[in-house]
C-alpha cells in the first residue's frame, strides 16, 4: 500500500485490448493484484485468455481501479471518448504515439485519473499467442503527464510500472513522439519501403530472395509487424515522421555523392561506426521490437 | 579425389587476408587440407592465427593449389594484377561484389585457374577475433564465371565450397551486383543513413538514446560493419546502389504520401506483412550479416 492508501494487490485492473503489449501485461501481473479483466474485439483471444487463467473474466472497464488500453494508436483515440471510467480509477494506455492519445485522456471527467504510457519493448510479431509474462522486464516505460494527472495517478503509474518489471520515464508528450518518430516509426517506415522494393525486383528476377540473407532479413524484419499496429503509429504521428524522412533523405544523399570517393567515404562510414559501436556498449543488442 | 586427379586433402591452400570471412574459411578447413598458408597486412592477426593453430605458415600464394582472395573488394581489385599464382593453381575470391573484381580474374595469365566467389554469410561485427568455423555452414555461395574458368575451375570451386559447408550458386556476375546491390548493399547504405541523422538529432536532445529499443537497434546493426569493408562495397558496385536508391526513394514518397490514409495504407501495408512473413516462412530468419 502507497501513502494513497492504494495497494496493487488489491486492485481490479482491466486491460481493454488483449495483444501482444495487452497480453503480455496481463500475464505480468498475474498474481500481483486481486482481479483481472479484459475486453478484446476477438472473443477466440479473451476466450484463450480466459481458458490459460490469463485474466479472471471478460468485463469492461466499469468498477476498475486501474484501465489499461492496449488498442492501437489510432484506436485509443477512438475508445478514450467512451471510456466508463469510474471516478477514483487511473487510466493509462500503452500507446506508442502520445500527443493525439494525452489530448484525449485530457478530456476525461474531473475525478477519473489519467496518464499516457508507451512501455520502450515489444517483438516484431504482434497478437496474443506471442504475449510473454517478461516482455516488459528491464524495459523503459515512459508516462506523459495530462491534465487528468494528479500526485497520486503518479504513484499508482509508476507502481503499476514497476510491477512489471519496467522502469518509469517521465517525459513530455511532444518530445516523446518526436523522439520516437526517429528512433522507432522512421525505422519501420523504411523497412517496409525496402521490402516493397524487393518485392517489385522479384517479380523481373526470382532469384532475388535467394541472395538475401542476414542483413536483408534485420533491415526488413519491422516490415513483418501487424498493418493495424502501423495505421496508428504513422496515423497519428504523422508530421514528426515526415519531419525526418526529410532530414534522412539529406544523409541517404550525402552518403550516395560519395559512394566512390575512398577517402572522404572511409572517414565518414568511420564516424557512423564508432557512434554506432559506442552506443551497442552503452545500451547492449536488443532483439528487433 | 575428383575426375580430374584433385584432392582437397593433398592441396596447399593460402588465403590472402584473415578477417572474418578469410579467417573463418581457414577454421573451416583445418584438417581436411594439406597446408593452409596466409598473408595478412595486421602481423598480429598473423601470429595469432599461428599461435591459435588456424595456418600453418605465414606464406604468399607462390605453389598454392588454391588462392582464396579475402581482403576487401576494392583491394582484390588490385591484388589480382600482382598475384604470383602458380600454373594450374585455382584463384577464388570472398568479394562482396564481383563485376570489377571478375574483370581483374579474366586477365590472370593462361593457365592459371579463376572463379569469382561471394559467401552470402556474415556478421555485424568483422575482424579475425569474430572468425568461427561455422560460418558457412548451410550458406549459399555464390560462384561467377571467368575467362580463366575451366571445368575443372569449377570442380576445385566447388569443392572448396562445400568443404567449408556451403551450397554452390553459379550466377552471372553481373546479376548478381545488381541483386546484391538491393539485398545487401542498399540496406548496408540505409543502415548508416538512419545512424547519421540519429547522431545528429541525438546531439540536439540526449534522451533520444534512451528511448531507442530494438527497432532502431536492428535498423543499424549493419552499420556495425567495418568501413573498409563497406568503402570496397560500395565503390565497386556504386552504379546499382545509385539504380536502387531511385527507385528505394519512390517507395519511400509512395508511403509517406499515404501515412494518415487509413484504408489505403492498411492495404498496403498488408500486402508487405504478407510478403515479408512468407519470406521468413520460406527462408527462416537469419542473423545479421
Amino acid at each position: 500500500m502507497d501513502e494513497d492508501g492504494f495497494a496493487l494487490e488489491e486492485a481490479h485492473v482491466c486491460v481493454i485490448g488483449l495483444g501482444l503489449m495487452g497480453g503480455s501485461l496481463a500475464m505480468a501481473l498475474r498474481g500481483q493484484v486481486s482481479r483481472l479483466s479484459a475486453r478484446d474485439v476477438d472473443t477466440g483471444v479473451l476466450q484463450a485468455a480466459l481458458k490459460r487463467g490469463v485474466i479472471d473474466e471478460e468485463a469492461g472497464p466499469v468498477g476498475a481501479d486501474i484501465i489499461v488500453l492496449a488498442a492501437p494508436p489510432h484506436r485509443i483515440v477512438e475508445i478514450v471518448p467512451g471510456l466508463n471510467a469510474s471516478p477514483g480509477a487511473l487510466v493509462i494506455d500503452l500507446g506508442s504515439t502520445k500527443v493525439r492519445i494525452c489530448a484525449e485522456l485530457d478530456r476525461l471527467p474531473e475525478g477519473v485519473m489519467a496518464v499516457g504510457g508507451h512501455p520502450m519493448c515489444g517483438l516484431a510479431e504482434n497478437g496474443f499467442r506471442h504475449a510473454i509474462p517478461d516482455l516488459y522486464q528491464g524495459a523503459r516505460f515512459v508516462l506523459c503527464e495530462t491534465a487528468r494527472t494528479t500526485p497520486q495517478a503518479r504513484l499508482r503509474a509508476e507502481t503499476l510500472v514497476r510491477a512489471v518489471g519496467a522502469t518509469p520515464l517521465w517525459m513530455d508528450r511532444h518530445r516523446h513522439d518526436e523522439l520516437t518518430a526517429l528512433t522507432s516509426h522512421l525505422p519501420h517506415l523504411l523497412s517496409f519501403a525496402l521490402m516493397s522494393l524487393a518485392i517489385e525486383a522479384a517479380e523481373h528476377d526470382s532469384l532475388l530472395f535467394a541472395l538475401a540473407a542476414g542483413g536483408f532479413d534485420g533491415a526488413t524484419r519491422l516490415a513483418r509487424t501487424d498493418e493495424s499496429m502501423l495505421v496508428g503509429m504513422f496515423g497519428t504521428n504523422a508530421a514528426n515522421i515526415r519531419n525526418w524522412l526529410s532530414k534522412m533523405r539529406g544523409h541517404i544523399d550525402r552518403l550516395e555523392a560519395m559512394l566512390e570517393e575512398e577517402p572522404a567515404l572511409e572517414k565518414t562510414l568511420r564516424e557512423i561506426v564508432q557512434a554506432r559501436r559506442a552506443y551497442t556498449e552503452r545500451f547492449g543488442e536488443r532483439p528487433i521490437a
